[in-house]
């Protein structure tokens, strides 16, 4: 048999040329979206302001499976990608476990993160609109930084509206953007109305992921040639970054590698839809089965304990309505929180395939992620981000439980993301300053009562 | 002709199997190292109470060739190595440039920085030899970092000597460590004698390398079970990092692929002794010919404007003397100097292959170093470290008397590492408030004025 090397590497040509659209296979389609305005279907016309034309096609599209990956973003793929699948032999041999484990890793490119997939993807279709440039939000800064860099590289404008309280606390990746020659602004702004409108009610406030993605969408509808973009939750982004389950795919195939389970984080879920897509396209045909495992924080669980109904994917109400798993628009994880994942809702296409029973949800206390995460360092050298640490709890979760029974069953996780800007969070880990919290059921409740009528 | 790819990657087989020791192959060896108390050349039983003993023979030893990389350090490599060698086609595209650029890329690991391959050896050896661990200095953090990740991995006690003005104001780097188990300590501190003394003088100091060094050294000789380790300088670390080397070398034979230019930023010399080892090499036994670059800052140019002279390696005095191009013990960078590469001497292996006429020197400033570090990463995508884009600098100016000329030389370069924790310096420079410093020539004299008389 041939040894798995500890890093499975595709050569350039064994690299995807088409995403694949895992709702072409999906019997039971996620409902489609609706119009904040009207509360109805949304159409092509009601999105060409906000978003690029192109984009909303791949937004609508829920019957092709495959969709060709054009020649510009396959090029700037190759300058990251493909991403390595590690063969976890260290992590193996501390647990001293029976199972074996894989992690695609997606952290090593500058944005540090997956992002970059669908950041790519949709600069590039700005670009091929004749678009001046794009408006995003950010909070922590990966998405702004990943879409930083595919505008530098197509040559667009880049306007981050990031959370204040980012922008002046996490001062680093507001340098890495302008680095790339993005214009960072801190939201709320007098730069928007809706921005001067929370000036004026609320002086002094440090903004918020909902307040920044009212300006940025204001942004992209006010000014000529601009359109807003997103960095997840959609299912265009669950599209691009297929790429990442189109390549473990490939390589795992190559050395006749069969998954049992497969594991992702999931906040809007963009890294685990696109993981497992292709695998959960076999599933859905009936060509082999796959557990497959969406980790959520349980200070933001809305999976495992939100309520699937239509619900805005924004607090200003600004953005189209989806069906989702959610806790709420105006749900807030606790302050304490520290890892990511901090997203009231979830993809639509994901939360259709977990109300069908095609894929399980767990939820997990930030302290274990970070224990995980600090021997996932050690041992395997990688630094992972907090939100790719609650894949590896509970990958070591799994794996514990194969050495109880004995079972060498293979594990797949994703590393999304490295954490090197995240050392705050683990300095409050390091000092044992950490704290658990978990939303009591009235909170949700209370925050699920708001939901809006429909149905 | 087959297409060269983006990025090359050795498969795991093709890996070398051992170090290079450039040193065997030169006529001309670096001149033996000094013992500070008596100025005499240095016997092993000298070095003893500092440095563990395998890696003492491998500092003196300047006659094998080929050192076998222990089972232990070679499957620790495959943890983060074979490193790519990237084909700089957008930086190309960018310069329009005849040149065929080359870039061998050693920050895709959590220190961030080549680092790492001489941390993983120094541990290995400590470990070997039934020590209880070892004490590194670090300034901004990257040899702490790769020393405290190397040493987690053999289960080592790593207490690092953080320069205090760093450890205050770099806490992220610190949190690393502390990630990986390593006690952290500011310097100067109360721990030692030495540390004490400067207290006492000079109550409020935020330290120095020089100061860190010294701590570092007293701890490792008064701490049963403890040796001091260097992350650069030395001929040791030249020959861990001749792995880089190595590695380009058998990348570019695979492709038949023959460097005309080989460039390497140059502050201790780890980066590029090991980058141009083995290709230095060869044109030591005459069997091929190649342009060797050392690119250093004009704020700190050892080989561009010191003196080849016997000088101490550390401001304490307290480490071994060795013949190098110095500035003088006691130089000092301006402290607007923002781009690493401080050291006020070279190691000995370069500074004699320099005198010999084997390899050429220029220096930078800074300002250029960071538009070149913008350029690359807006075109080429990763973020560079300072330290790292001297290199760029030097790289894109050959290329672009290429462009001038016509020719298409063939130009590899070693991109030592990552700039995440280096966002304050390209702050200064996203604010145009970098300056340039070139010391004076008195300067430069009073320095050397002080080396000690020898010869």
């Amino acid at each position: 048999m041939t040894k798995i090397p500890y890093k499975i590497y595709l050569e350039e040509k064994e690299m995807p040329k088409q995403w694949y659209n895992v709702r072409a296979d999906m019997k039971n389609k996620p409902a489609p979206i609706l119009n904040p305005a009207t509360l109805k279907p949304v159409t092509k016309e009601d999105l060409k302001p906000v978003f690029c034309d192109e984009l909303i096609d791949q937004e609508l599209d829920d019957t092709t499976p495959y969709i060709d990956i054009p020649e510009e973003i396959h090029t700037f793929y190759k300058m990251y990608r493909p991403s390595p699948l590690v063969r976890a032999y260290y992590l193996e041999k501390a647990l001293d476990t029976p199972a074996k484990i894989y992690y695609k890793f997606e952290g090593n490119n500058t944005s540090g993160s997956h992002k970059l997939n669908s950041a790519i993807a949709q600069a590039y279709y700005a670009k091929k609109q004749g678009l001046k440039g794009v408006t995003p939000e950010t909070g922590a800064g990966q998405w702004g930084t990943a879409l930083s860099m595919a505008c530098s590289f197509f040559g667009l404008d880049c306007k981050v509206y990031m959370v204040k309280v980012s922008y002046e606390q996490k001062p680093f990746r507001r340098e890495v953007m302008r680095t790339y020659g993005a214009d960072v602004t801190p939201s709320p702004s007098n730069t928007t109305q809706v921005g001067r409108q929370i000036l004026e009610e609320f002086p002094g406030t440090t903004g918020s992921l909902g307040c920044a993605i009212s300006e940025a969408v204001e942004a992209a509808v006010t000014n000529e040639g601009y359109r807003y973009v997103l960095g997840s939750v959609l299912s265009q982004v669950l599209l691009h970054q297929s790429v990442i389950g189109l390549e473990t795919k490939t390589a795992l195939d190559k050395y006749g590698i069969v998954p049992d389970i497969i594991i992702g984080c999931a906040g809007g879920g963009s890294n685990l839809g696109g993981l497992i897509s292709p695998f959960m396209g076999e599933k859905l045909r009936g060509e082999r089965d796959y557990r497959f495992i969406a980790v959520e924080p349980a200070s933001c669980p809305s999976l495992t304990r939100g309520k699937y109904a239509y619900d805005y994917c924004d607090t200003g109400k600004v953005c189209p309505l989806q069906k989702m798993y959610t806790l709420g628009s105006g749900f807030m994880p606790s302050a304490n929180h520290a890892g990511g994942l901090r997203y009231h809702g979830m993809s639509s296409i994901l939360s259709q395939l977990y109300a069908d029973g095609l894929m399980e949800a767990v939820s997990v206390e930030q302290t274990a992620v970070f224990e995980a995460a600090q021997k996932f360092a050690r041992v395997e050298g990688i630094l992972p981000a907090p939100e790719s640490s609650h894949a590896i709890r509970a990958a070591i979760d799994e794996a514990l439980k194969c050495k109880e029974t004995g079972e060498e069953k293979t594990i797949v996780f994703g590393l999304t993301g490295t954490g090197y800007f995240d050392m705050t969070a683990y300095q409050k880990f390091n000092d044992h300053e950490m704290t658990d919290y978990i939303p009591s059921d009235s909170d949700i409740e209370k925050s699920l009562s708001k939901l809006p009528k429909i149905d």
